[in-house]
Order: C-alpha cells, then structure tokens, then sequence
C-alpha cells in the first residue's frame, strides 16, 4: 500500500519500548471512553492520565469502566500532562491549540479531531478555522494507506469515522485506476447515534430517533473535503442517522471504467487488504453493521453492473472503533513498531 | 361500575352539544400534541387555541400536524383562553395554579398533571406542594371506573401513566374481594422514552437507552401514593425504562384470598370490562405493547398459580394515549355526554 | 395532476353509494391487518368478508383487532367472495389468478401485489411471470399522479412500497422537466422490517437487525423496473434494511437541467401537490419517518446544490399504510367518488 | 466464599498447562459463536475442534469471525471430539446423552444446558427428563458462589442466563441471612432476543419485538427450579422480552429480616463480591444493561425501605457473556487454575 504524506519531516521510528506511557484529553467523550477501555488492556501501554475536555471539567470517575480502568479523569491542564504519546478526543478547536505544544516538548500525538486532517491551507480555514498550520511530521492516519507515513509521523491525524468506512471502501478501486476519471461518486452513509455525540439535545432524544431515519447536512457535511482530499475527486455525500448506537453503513455509488469486470474489481480489494489485519473483504455477500459493531474491523463488499458499468460498495465500521478509537491505537502501534493488533482483539 | 367521587359538587351535566369548543395548554409536549392530532379529528370538537406550557413561549407551527391540523402554537396567557373546556398539559405547578381561574370563568378542565389526582392533604403536600387545595367538582379520571363522578365533574384529574395501567389490571380484583387482605402489592413497569418527556437530558440520549434497561426511582415514584389511594392497599412499584418510544407493560404480582380459582379471576375481569369500549380482555395469552401502541386501548391478561394463591397480571397501554391524550378525551367524552369512543378509533 | 393510463378501457364511474361492501382477501399478512384495521372505521364501508391467502388457512381471530373488527378471516375460497369491490393483499401469483375471475363477475379490485403493476409485456414475464396480460381496465395507482385512470380503472394495480416513496419524491421535477435527460437517478432506500414481510426467517430475526444496517438485492429488486416505467429513466436503485418496523426514507440523488434553480425546484414541488391531502412538502427540512409513521401522509423535502447542478431528495411514508393499505383505501376512495381522506385520518 | 458442591467425587486439580486444547459442540448458535469468539483470543487454550449441533450438519465458516477464527464448523461427532476440556453448547437433549461418554474419555465438561443443573432428581425427571442421573464429578458453575467445586470439577453445569443474574443479587443477602425467612422472592426479569436463541419463529420476529415488550412463561419458567435451588426458598418467576439485543436485567423484591439497615445490605453485597473480578457493586445507581454489554461483568445495585422492611435488587448482565460463555471460560480458568479473567478483558 502506498503512502500519502501530508506534511513531511525527518523523523527517527522510535525503538519499540516495554511500556509507552500515555495520556488521553478528553477521556469522558464517547470515543474517549472507548479509548480508555481499549487502552486499559494494552500489552505494552501504561496511562498515565485521563483528563477531560476543559480546564473546569470535575474530576470524575469512569462508573461503566470499573474493574477495568479505576482511574480518575481530572481536569485538562496541558502543562501537567506526562506522557510518550497523548491522544486526543478534543473539540477541534481545543486540540489545534493543545497539539502545537505537545509537540514541542517532543510527545507524540494521535489526535482524534479534524484540526489537522486538511492539507490545502483555504479548505482548512473554510472547514477546521481554528487550525492556522499544519505542524512538521503529520500524517493521515488511514492506517492501511498510510502505513510508511504513520511510521515516520509526530502527529497522526486521525481520520473521521465517515472517511474511513467510505474511502476503505473506495481507494482501491481508486488506487487500481478502475473508477471512471471525471466522475463523482455518491457516499450514502447511515449511522449510528453515538456518532451525534454525547450532548443531550432534541437531535439525540431517544424518541426523536426510534423508528425513524433522518438525513442531515446534505452537501454540506465537513467529512465531504476530506475524502475529496483522498480520492481526488468530488464526493457527493449525504449522511443519515439510523436508530441504533453504534456503527457506520457507508453505501457508495461510482461508475467504472468501461470494460471493467466483476472480476477485476474484486482482485482490486482482495490485493489492497491482502495484509490488513482488520479489514474482510466479503465480496459479493454484502457487509452488515452487526457484524463489526463493537470490534476494529471494516468489512467491505460489493456488486457489479458490468453492463451499465457500475459498481456499488458497502462497507461497515463501529464508529467508536475501527471510526475512532480504535484506529487511533492501530496508529499508535505503528508509530511504535507494536503489532497493529496490540490491544485491539 | 362504581365511582368514586374526589371531591362531589351539585353540578348539571351539560346538554351535548353540536360543537365544544376547547383549547389544550401545553401543546407542544408530547402529551399535548396527541391532544391536538386527536381532537383536530374529534367530530364534535373545535379547537379554539392552543398554547405553549409558559406566557413566555414562541409561537411555533407543529409540524408533524401539518395537514392534520394547521393552527399555530400560541404562548400561555391564562386571561386569553377562550373555550368551553380547557385541556391542560402542563407541569403541574402550573395547572395548579390555573386550573380554579378557568373553574371561575364556567369551564370544564381536563388537567393531565398529577396537581389534583391526590385526595389526602398531607399526600398532596408531599407529592405535589404546588396544589394548596382540591376545587369542587374534581374527579378522578379513571374513566372505566368512575363514570358517574366523570359525568358530573367540573375539573377531572386525569391519571398519571403508570396509574392506569396497573389499576386497570388490579381494581377489577380488588373490586370482586379476590385480593388477600392486608397484603401489598408489588408492580414492576415498563415504560418508553416519551414517557421521561420531551426534554432532551443525559437520561433521554438515543444512546443511554438504546440495547439497555434501567430502573429508577425505586421506592419512590409519586405515582405510588395515587395507586395505593384507589386500592387502598401498600404498594410496591419501580418503575423501568425500556429502548421503545410509546407503550407501558405493568407487571403486578398479588396475593389471592384463600381457594381463589382461576375462573373466579376471569370472571372478576369479564365483567369488569364487559362494557368498556376500551379495555380488551386476554386471558391467558398475556398482552403486549405492540397491539395497543397508537391506540386507546388497554390489553388484561392473567395467570394464577391456584395453589401458591398468586395471580401475576399484565396490563399494556399506549402511554401517550389511554395513558394520558386519549383518556383525557375519553373522559371529555362522558363529561359532555358524547360516545366514549368519539375522536378516538 | 396528468394521469398515466395503463389500459383504458370505457368504464363508468358509479354512482357514490351511501355503503359499498368490501372483501379483504389475504387479511392476515401485515398489509392485509392493515386494510382491515382502515376500513373498519371507515364510513361508507362494510367489510363483507376477509380471507387468508390460501383455500387451506385456517380460520382465525385478529386479536390485535378485537373491538375494532371482531369478524373470523376465512379460507380463501374465490368463489364464496361476494362484495362489491375486493382488495388483494396476496402474492403475486395468487392475484394474478384470481383477479380476472373477480373482475368478470363485475366486481372491482385493488390488488396490492406487483402482478397488474408493468405494462411492458417482456418486463412482466421476467418479474412477475405469473402473469400472463393485463385485464382491461387496469390504472397504475399512485393516488397523486394517476386520478383521472383511477377514477375509471376496473382494476388498480397498487404501487410497491418503494416506488411509492421513491416517485412521489421524484416526478414533480420529471414531470417539470428538470431532471437532465440521458441521466439515471440513484435511489438509495432504508426500510423498517415490516417491509420484509410477516414469514419468520433469518434475514427477519430481531437479533440480525438490532443495532445492524443491511443493503439488499443491489441492483435486482423488483421495485427497480416499475420505477424506470414511471420516470422513464434509468434507475440505480438499492434498498436497505434499518432497525425499526414500519416506515421507509427514500434517499435521490439526480442532475438537474443545467441552470435549474432551487426555487424553480421548489416550485415544481409545490405545485405537484397543492391539492394532495397526503403529501407534505417540507422543503429544506429533510422529513424523518416518525413524521409519518401509522399515517397515510408522504413526506418529501430536498436539498439543491445549484453549483453542482445536483438535487437530492428525500421523501418518507409508512410502507404498510401510505406506501400499501392506506393508498389502497385512497384509491378505493377514488374508484368510487369518496373524499380522498375517507377512512384515512 | 462458600461453595456448594452438587454431587462431589475425588478429583486433582490439573496442574496448570501451558496450553489447554479445548473443543466446542454446537459451535453456530449464539452461545456457541460467542464461546469461539472468546476463546480464540484466550492465551492458553488451543481450539481443536468446532462442531455443529448435530451429525447432519453441514460445514460451514463462520463469517462473521472472519480473521478471528478462520476454522470450519464440522458436523457433530463424538467419537472424533479430540481435546482436554469441551464445552457443550448444545440443547439439554444432546448434552445430557453426549457428557458422560466425553467424561469416561476422561475429558472436562462445560456444559451450557440445563442438563445437569438440578440435583433432585424428581425435578430434573419435570423439567430435563433426558438426564437419566448426574455423573460424578458435577459442580454448580455459578462461579463467585462454587470456586472450591468448580475447582475440582470434572463436569461443570454452567448456570442459566436468568440464574446467573438473578442469583448474584439475591445470594449475598441469602448467605448473610438479611432474608426473612419462610418467603418467597419475586423476580422480574427482562432479556433480550438473543435469549430467545437462533431459531426463527414468530416470536422472534422483529416486527413482534420491535416497540414492544412481553411476559411469557408466567410461573413456567424451567430457571424457577434452579433458583429454587439455589436459594432454598421459594421464587415467582416471570421473564418478559424487552426490544434489544443482549442482555438480562433482573428485577428482586425480597422481604428482610425486620430490623435490617440499609448499611447491613450494602455490608453483604460488599463482602461477597470484594474478590470477584467480574461482579461490581453499584449500590443505591441502579444498573444498566448498557454497562455490561459484551462483557463478563455482572452489575448489581438495589434500594432498601427500612420501614416496609423490603430491599429491590437488580443486577444485569450480557446474556450471552456471563449468562453464557464467558461463565462458562471463566469456570473452565478455575478448572485450570488459570487467571479468572484469562481471555475475558
């Protein structure tokens, strides 16, 4: 798999320790739990601090993480954090500006917002404005395409859950140079309610979404740049919330080049993810959520209309996971030479 | 069916008119627009105007009414109401405090809170301060088990969820001499998320209660105190959150005198709701939300263990309807002499 | 609204009588619960009969129905069907046999299946071989676009759930002439498991749906081929399941006329449906299903982008009312001169 | 703790080896998957062999623990079962003829069925008459109260989803005699679909679940026993199906000893579970089936009434975890003197 640098500097892999210390801001977040119950049961990682989201949070005990993390989140003071490598689960704005400083005393940071996902200087003012400059040694962090530059990276920017289950879906047919040139390619994403976020608000009432599906921020979704920025070519892109917690179906609408079979796509997915540990290729059995929810893996399949030239993919995260805290410690161990896989079976 | 009166008054039952013209208070909670999706197709209803819960509340169109009932939501203001019956589904500090101005103005009230549900003074001072004293001519609105004081009340208190579907399920027994004396009885319900009301907190997040269950207010719910009242017997009652929108299932668990049979307690049943347009009667086959959810009806089942002297019933309801908008209506019905079943099949 | 007649045919439209009798054949399957559930309250209808979908079903009780229709469903035995008008709520192959026979008696029939739904002869041998002509006298419908042949149709061919949803969202701006002509529209479509049908099978297992999303027949659903009827065009279309049981939303993405405005798109919306009783158009608010769940509304809202010279389109129903029984009663309405809203609100 | 054996025999505890090779019959069923699942992350333990449930069925994979395990189920057969320990998933019929033949090889046995649970043997004839006698060896595997038993074990019958949860919020105040003697308990429980096991049926329909709750098996329940057993007093059982997935939520109302204090109960519960690394005491929070969700934990809180002289208990657990095969991984860690939590974090 090839590697997309974003931002590139001379860096030295660091030697693979016993035990790489870390911390995580904003440990009280959906994915900043997951975080925590994950990183709890690392092999090789000791926390040493969880702080929450602002420098007035309450410290706070992690009630549904006893017995696995007893730990206490305390308030966010950046000058108190100790660590190897931090993870951040922050608002965009606040790990922008938390993140510049981490780096200067030389930790390392997987940071879970979209501050430094955008590479193109106007596209991150428009979208991410809290962000005026991308630090040295950033990378992507679409572990199974990025893997030489999350090796070589100081800062991995963590991909957004609707990123990572579609361009899963999508760049090895891009990358196999199947899809037809100077087409869009139509992303219809359902999710689940803990990708709202842990806000109480009419948006997340329970009643507001049993039985129900709703679109929301059609055309005008921020995920949308950023798998533009991947693909190198226009997404049009609608997500909906569906009523379950957990998980991403991304459905995926592209025309191929003509002449492409069946065949040839699959060889395509079957060679991207020869390696990945945690993506399943199910070919023409259609990927369901049910079947990644709670785990790291992304599963992706597809059909074919050889004859109109269109291929229709789905592929499947839990956004929490493989969409968030997972990948981000799948990016941790290869920034530390761990197994992808510490931690995270 | 007996009745019993909360507070009697001499008061003439109202002519049926072509034509009541009524007004809801608090319009815009879940309980209040049922209100107005069922009273917009009452045929002899006119609804006059429709308010938010305070003076203070933008007026606001209902959307998901649109095509059923266009009008728009107007704020409070106690002196503006004009109609011959007022529903109020307001908090009930509130109710309390306008219900006897409407009373003195001549109107019928139909108060969905619990301000006036509760007869002893010092229960009331307890469960509902707000509440200083009982008006004249309050009834409480269990409709299939106080028609007559329906017939002739002023204002009804109409019951609180939880009450009327396990009184339904416990008053036929309790009425026939089956219940043993002296003991209590022990109710565990469930209920869906639009029963914690609209108000969007952690407890109402999608994803605090999707794929869980969770008690609460064990030991402690103020519908307690208005179940014991109409059984005139302790009861044990904790209520449950269950991952639906609309329904209650009430599980009750009772001591039966001595040599009960089985066939007593149907009989007991049968005739209890022989004429009750509204209450189904199972058996043996136990009843379930999904048969009364958007309905006005309520679902009875049983089971007796002859020899352990113990009947377990369950009894279901849709609580936004017979819990609370359609039995409003139903004992708008009675009040002005229309068929119970007016506006309500 | 112009109407698309299938098979014309000299008919008369009868007289309004003041009751018309009814026969539901296949009135234990979920659509035909519905029907029954409709037209029990309805005010010109008395239901004559109701059968199950076979000559050996057993007789049985609708005991969800009790107090709303207390009558036995029979088996199915065509020649004991004595009613004026009779719906179909049974497979394909079943209406498609018995359906002349009724017609030669001079009864008139709805039928809910997809049997009398394509005219083309070729496409009808391949989706629905069981067929073998349209009878005369048959209209396609979909109540909004088809008045004029419904009101003279013999027999109505009832649209599939997701043509119903995905049309109603779609041919206002066919019909205006703002679609780009030569393009093929994308429908990606989510439904409740209702849609699935009442046999108990793995793919209708509670545990396979929970918290799951699922894409099935890509590609090669039935629904396609009456869509590309009715629009003309071709259709991508993929449905999915979601986790919840009655109601689909019905995702569109198509290319609009370049230099098509959002309002001339707004324009075309509003004027299809000025005069529809059961189509809200909901504009830039995208309609949830839980708007329209357990009515016969459809919801259609959209988004423009004007740059791109993209619309996507979003409508709702409930696919057991609007989207079978409920716009079959609507049609029934039709047929014989009845407001539209008859039995409906 | 103390430990209750059922029907004791000279056993020697096996030194721990450094790789156990574990075989499971009945491998496709919930439980079964989920035992493979855990298993094939356990650090000590070598899958040998995964059956099907019976010798006619088919191979197959199983997809969904793609990159998990890779193996294939075979049919079943005994004679070819090659392993130390084997956990037996299958139904009680099966279990009960397959045990004693794998324990005469001298193999260990985890069974999941009820089979060998009940140690009279006038019950075991009413509610598993396919278990003729119980072999030598047998221990009860509810493992916070039956360390010493299991620890000796050659055949553990592991307890029942309902007994597991209820069990381990009753037995701390039965153990500590805070329960009023010669009463009954009353347990209401609530479960998930998954409970209700693979087969597809009209009950576990999604359209039968979805919005809706019910009771079945009202004083039928063949778990009543069990409890009974374990308890020593008598228990009114009812188990009703909630719409989610996994997990049991077990609601207690118990009488306490007159004289209790509050401070009594949570001593009890605080002593008993102080060890156990899979129990958590959350006192007067009650808990929540969300907590324990695809873990091993099992979550117990309650309230007490000092004045009425009641407690209510509940405790929740994943059904298919610790009702299941996590007990069932944890029983076998005792069996093997591994770590409890080996292969369970």
């Amino acid at each position: 798999m090839r590697t997309q640098v974003i931002n590139d500097v001379e860096t030295q892999r660091p030697t693979p320790p016993g035990n790489v210390r870390v911390a995580v801001a904003g440990a009280s977040g959906f994915a900043g739990q997951e975080l925590i119950r994950l990183l709890a049961r690392h092999p090789s990682v000791t926390i040493t601090m969880a702080t929450g989201s602002q420098a007035t949070s309450a410290p706070r005990r992690l009630t549904a993480l006893s017995k696995i993390w007893d730990g206490t989140v305390v308030p966010l003071d950046a000058t108190a954090l100790d660590a190897d490598a931090v993870f951040l689960a922050l608002p965009e704005a606040a790990s922008a500006e938390l993140a510049p400083s981490l780096l200067a005393k030389g930790m390392r940071v997987i940071d879970l917002s979209g501050a430094f996902r955008l590479r193109d200087a106007a596209a991150r003012t428009k979208w991410y404005p809290a962000t005026s400059a991308l630090p040295e040694g950033v990378a992507y962090g679409l572990t199974e395409f990025e893997l030489d530059a999350i090796e070589r990276a100081r800062l991995v920017a963590n991909p957004g859950c609707y990123p990572t289950a579609s361009l899963l879906g999508l760049l090895p047919l891009q990358r196999a140079g199947l899809l037809q040139p100077e087409t869009d390619v139509i992303i219809d994403a359902k999710s689940g309610l803990s990708g709202a976020g842990k806000a109480a608000t009419e948006r997340t009432h329970f009643s507001e979404n049993h039985g129900s599906v709703a679109a929301y921020n059609a055309f005008g979704h921020r995920h949308t740049p950023e798998m533009e920025q991947a693909l190198g070519r226009p997404v049009t892109f609608v997500p909906h919330l569906v009523p379950l917690d957990r998980g991403i179906l991304s459905s995926m609408y592209a025309r191929l080049v003509p002449g492409t079979s069946a065949s040839a796509v699959a060889q395509a997915f079957e060679r991207a993810y020869a390696d990945a540990p945690f993506v399943r290729v199910t070919g023409e059995t259609l990927p369901e959520i049910k079947h990644v929810a709670h785990t790291n893996f992304c599963d992706v399949g597809w059909k074919v209309d050889e004859g109109a030239g269109r291929v229709f993919v789905v592929s499947v995260i839990d956004n929490l996971v493989k969409g968030a805290s997972g990948q981000a410690i799948q990016n941790f161990n290869v920034m530390y030479g761990f197994d992808q896989k510490a931690g995270l079976l």
